[in-house]
């Protein structure tokens, strides 16, 4: 897509710090990451985000993110390794290109706080699952 | 496995607010939610995690991934959504039986705040880039 940053590096029009390539994604270096060695995972194809992704891409995305997240621990030795795809701006999204972000963790980084957990009423938990499972397509 | 309580959930041993089920997968509220519909995806088969997960279930993951996140903002009328993946304590796992959190986000919730964004020296993406394509298997 014309004027698409992502959709430029994936394809290599704009050059970066490429960790993995085949003919459906290329994976990068995040030049602003949480730790060095996050990478973001890119399709060539444009895709908003993974909401509107074409399957067979979402099927051939996780198998790569095990390869790199395995790698990644290799390289830096990291505690742990988060796996996070944000869809929206309210949910941290900010480049309109499906991306996959693959972060080393170290103990105690603070980085991703565990959420303010809350729960469910008795029987509420049911309803939501009945109305989210009538939902899907 | 033995004694792990997602593989109890996941194969029906213990029952839960299912949202979604197949061969391979169940989909279930998380009880602890970010927000109300906060969903689990987690395979019938025992993996710690990602990194030792069969490559079969890695792919078929992410196109359910994808229906019960479209499900979720239909239902939810959400801003946004957020697909994460621990691996290990340091990143914040608390069960370690493979599971994928899909998360809706509404404008302003707080949740998943992001990241102290760092930055590479001149050519030290590079260098880091090139270890880790060296490490991939």
């Amino acid at each position: 897509m014309e004027n698409c940053i992502f959709c430029k590096i994936a394809n290599g029009v704009i050059p970066s710090a490429t960790v993995y390539e085949d003919d459906d994604f290329r994976a990068i270096l995040d030049i602003a990451p949480a730790h060095k060695g996050h990478v973001l995972l890119l399709p060539k194809n444009h895709f908003d985000n993974l909401l509107c992704a074409d399957d067979d891409i979402a099927a051939k995305a996780l198998p790569i993110v095990k390869r790199i997240a395995n790698a990644l621990k290799t390289v830096t030795g990291c505690d742990g390794i988060n796996v996070l795809q944000n869809n929206g701006t309210a949910a941290g999204q900010s480049v309109f290109h499906l991306h996959i972000h693959i972060i080393p963790r170290y103990e105690g980084d603070g980085i991703l706080p565990v959420w303010d957990q809350g729960s469910y009423a008795d029987g509420e938990a049911a309803e939501w699952a009945a109305k989210i499972a009538s939902a899907l397509e």
